[in-house]
């Protein structure tokens, strides 16, 4: 194997393909990236066997062949170098010289063989979608997802495709993240995604140009113009998260989403007992006070609101209101209500593609 | 006590004062911050023993006292709280209120009377320095300081002052770094203060003002404007540095400071061998070859030097190189050798105002 390359090119295509790197197996071949010099392209593969990614960049191939090379070392000593031209030649079996101006380096590789190969996929594409609108919908769903492992399905996002819309859901029992865009397609699948890949996924996506998206029965490939990223699906059925969803309430309101942010966040500071702090909502007329306490002291906060419906004395974990209330952009926000035992709904009033849902937490006395 | 005051003015001094509470003490008052409300200004105090400082705010105080807050609760409120006029009012031997707009807190606080009283220190002022300076000679001396407690007066810095200077010097047994500067004093004194104490005095120090800096036995009172800056000293001898400072040297090699810097950081990652790198300098008539190797691989980087003297084969441990080839500003500086075997000088061509020193590693072979 012989090749020569721009610095900057192969840095890029190194630090995609280590995104797939957990450096957490027990097989030390996942430590490495694979290169595959072929005609006038490197392809650069990382592994850790659940998620898979692939890229490609341009080289000047002189001798075709494949290595491993350890993903940390070799990523590092290329971003060190100064941005020039790198020749990478093979010398024996197992070690490679790597040349860039004065520098000169021998590593070790590793067999090639030992890789694993990916789950071949037939690219039959289900959906096309914006990188930048499919990144945003992953960032406004995923925080929902379970972080315990006790339920496996829940530590994913459901991606649905069906009545030419995608829909992405998450949610852990104690709250739900529904996303919604239009997609120009009649295909109709749903499948859950680890959220440990769609974290991943979400470093790799650009603000412009679209992505291509094909489901097997185990696994999802997102296909990007030069990156390929394969990831298995989570087994099992997903929660019917639309009978979750309330149609019908008894009190809306009308509040703006900053404001109500700093009196939570501020009111949780008091009420923290361990990592859970519990606020009370008290929705009057035309105002709402917030109200927390504990051995540390107690706060009251008060905020106008816009109320439609009966008054309501309604508590929350403060830490499940600040997450979406951080996640959603718009400003005029409304909540919807039907007691204080059932979940309250939070949706903009601009933009009707996303709905969050959290449930209250059962006060002593109601 | 009452008082109200800026919320903006509050958090800065809060913030100052914080940098000596380190949550690390068994006594719970050291949690805390002492505030002090007097006539026109309040007085904010952390401490944890060996560091104390105490700073100053504007205030309408409408009734003096003094209470202890809980130094975190207390500054994340302060700092959430929407930027206005604060009112902060006892309620009874053990709470406060605090009103800040529609913001409403009551909170435990602790008995003042427990917190720990300041040092007496008598403010006769050795030497003045301007802030900007100061601050610079601590960061150019603070790495070489021994990490680990086993030489506890190497865990600080000397403060040296005579013959119309100031220097700072630190050492850990592999290298030394020495700054001096020039002070319109004729006092005379020496005492090492602990390197935890200067890392927090670093965040407070401005780019601008100057600070007077008093020393008793036991203690030095770093004096800003509105904020003290009390420690305690290591006790003990420090090391007589100037006799480990090599007068002489057999070679000088002049270099460029960056590409020096990158040869050996490029050089370190193949011979990373748990934390220590071996790295081996060959200088030649005009130039230097670093080379370093480990079962991972190995390296040879060349760089262009002017060399007076012999040639030289000496081995250093990369990380010592690094941090101080991190710290020099300068481009152009100069390094000098007496043998494979004695610390190598590194000092700046243009500025003669510091002084470093790394041992060498003995070579097998050598």
């Amino acid at each position: 194997m012989k090749f020569k390359c721009e610095k900057s090119k192969l840095q890029e295509a190194i630090s995609i393909a280590q995104k797939a790197v957990t450096g957490k197996s027990s097989m030390p071949i996942l430590q490495g990236l694979l290169l595959i010099a072929e005609q006038d392209q490197i392809t650069i593969i990382g592994s850790d066997i659940d998620l898979s990614i692939e890229t490609k960049l341009e080289a000047e191939v002189i001798e075709t062949g494949k290595i491993v090379v350890d993903s940390k070392l070799f990523g590092d000593i290329i971003r060190k170098l100064p941005n020039s031209n790198i020749e990478i030649s093979s010398i024996d079996d197992n070690s490679i010289k790597l040349i860039c101006e004065k520098s000169n380096f021998t590593l070790v590789h590793m067999n090639p063989d030992d890789f694993p190969s990916l789950p071949s996929i037939d690219e039959e594409m289900i959906f096309s979608i914006e990188q930048k609108t499919l990144k945003n919908m992953i960032k406004s769903t995923i925080f929902a997802i379970a972080q315990d492992e006790s339920r496996p399905i829940l530590t994913g996002v459901l991606f649905e495709v069906k009545d030419k819309k995608v829909n992405l859901v998450a949610l852990d029992g104690y709250r739900l993240a529904f996303r919604s865009e239009p997609i120009d397609n009649d295909n109709s699948m749903s499948a859950v995604i680890p959220g440990k890949t769609l974290n991943e996924v979400v470093k790799i996506l650009q603000d412009d140009g679209v992505v291509n998206i094909t489901f097997t029965s185990n696994h999802i490939l997102i296909n990007l113009e030069k990156t390929k990223i394969i990831s298995r699906l989570l087994e099992g059925e997903f929660i019917k998260y639309t009978s979750i969803i309330p149609e019908e309430h008894n009190l809306r309101v009308d509040v703006k989403r900053g404001e109500l942010l700093n009196c939570i966040e501020r009111a949780s500071l008091v009420g923290k007992d361990g990592n859970t702090s519990l606020i009370k909502l008290d929705i009057e007329d035309d105002y709402m006070v917030i109200t927390s306490n504990s051995q540390l002291g107690k706060v009251r906060e008060e905020l106008n609101i816009i109320l439609q419906g009966e008054k309501l004395q309604i508590a929350f974990n403060s830490k499940y209101l600040i997450d979406l209330l951080k996640i959603i952009e718009e400003e005029e926000i409304y909540m919807d209500f039907s007691s204080s035992v059932t979940p309250c709904l939070v949706k903009s009033k601009e933009n009707n593609n996303y709905t969050y849902l959290i449930l209250p937490v059962r006060l002593l006395n109601s």
